[in-house]
């Protein structure tokens, strides 16, 4: 058996802002902290052995999954960052505050923007301060490649490679359990590969935040089961959260 | 020019226990954390950018350079782990008690373990807990190279192909500043390597803890200049902090 745990970030400081964060480098909150040594410490008593992570750019999914394997005696453990990971790039729209966007345009468009499938926000100018065509970090990444908005499809698009030609081959050849550390959006890309499911149904997918997402395999890659690692109620309660955050106060 | 920081990880539990430490997994002392975070300013404040950053397996050296990778806001850059950067193997002093080891072998035979460049101490047995071959972290190491214990002589003579066959052609090839987060006789290897320092002379060398010692090199990667960072004064007082540490209470 195989197993890849999927771990959103925790609380991020434009999360308890309500803003629109996509690519931007925030950082987590205490809270935040502490949820990634809540699941750390849970990921620990049930046995799990990571033998690689997995993560995005961004400094509150690497620093979730520092605090994880600091509490599972993991620090040593090798981990590759990909901007392919990253969060959705979420175009003009990063930054602005979710409740006002949804005061000025209406819960509809703002949902529009959040979880259509297909319809990505207006797009940066590639010199906007925000534009990855502005960051030393994405220097080495192929022009061709760098967003400067995303729909959910074009975040899946860019994710499924890295899944498909670095994680599952390195699972077929020497690993037996690995973390992947990201982000709502991205996240939901590997889901939905995984587990077959619509264009409509995941974007009402509401991932908790720092909660280990189980998935099991055999030894050729194919999914067996999954499941969240935690109290049932509890994880309901954290992804009605995220599902109420874009509707206005 | 090129740039190599080598930085020497924050205080230890076990360092403030003056006990050693060598491959054993201990963690910063909170004091040991502030010292990181102080090393992460300055480095961004003098207007350092890694590109990559090296590491040993010990949580002390990791963690020492998560917590300066984030004060310069580079959570992002690739980092490689090595247990060919681990701290020297102590064999069967690891986990004694300093001071107790003076008082019973004398001052003499401690500072011989300490710092003689190739008498070891006493060889662990494979199977003893200690022994690396014990630890799931080095199963991966080719056994002839797994040390029971080392003289100063092996941590250099292991240390320099990771600098000569890693490190070195990395730079040359792509990387313009680097940062080395290691221990006190890891980075010995590496200074004696660069700056021609002698078997006698390299054991009274006493780096300071999370002090960054910059290397300036040409494109060729020979060395120009070496310089601590930070005020003389100070460095000065915490060098002699480190050569006092085996002497008796």
């Amino acid at each position: 058996m195989k197993r890849v745990v999927l771990i959103r970030h925790g609380e991020s400081v434009w999360n308890k802002e309500n803003r629109f964060t996509g690519w931007t480098d925030v950082d987590l909150t205490e809270k935040g902290v502490e949820e990634a040594h809540k699941a750390g410490k849970l990921l620990k008593k049930e046995g799990f052995h990571f033998e690689k992570a997995y993560t995005s750019y961004l400094k509150r999914a690497v620093k979730t999954l520092n605090v994880v394997l600091d509490e599972m005696d993991l620090d040593w453990i090798p981990v590759e960052k990909t901007w392919r990971l990253n969060e959705k790039h979420y175009g003009m729209l990063q930054g602005l505050n979710k409740s006002e966007t949804a005061e000025k345009y209406g819960d509809e468009q703002v949902l529009i923007w959040r979880r259509s499938y297909d319809i990505p926000p207006t797009e940066l100018a590639k010199d906007d301060p925000r534009s990855p065509f502005m960051d030393v970090r994405y220097k080495g990444v192929d022009e061709k490649d760098l967003p400067l908005t995303e729909a959910l499809s074009h975040t899946v698009d860019r994710i499924l490679p890295y899944w498909n030609d670095t994680v599952v081959p390195e699972m077929k050849e020497k690993y037996n359990e690995v973390i992947i550390a990201a982000h709502g959006n991205s996240l939901r890309g590997i889901i939905k590969h995984l587990k077959g499911i619509s264009d409509e149904d995941i974007v009402s997918l509401n991932l908790p935040t720092a909660v280990p997402y189980v998935f099991e395999f055999d030894d050729n890659m194919n999914l067996v089961k999954d499941y969240f690692l935690g109290d049932p109620e509890e994880i309901k309660k954290l992804m009605d959260a995220v599902a109420n955050q874009a509707k206005k106060k």
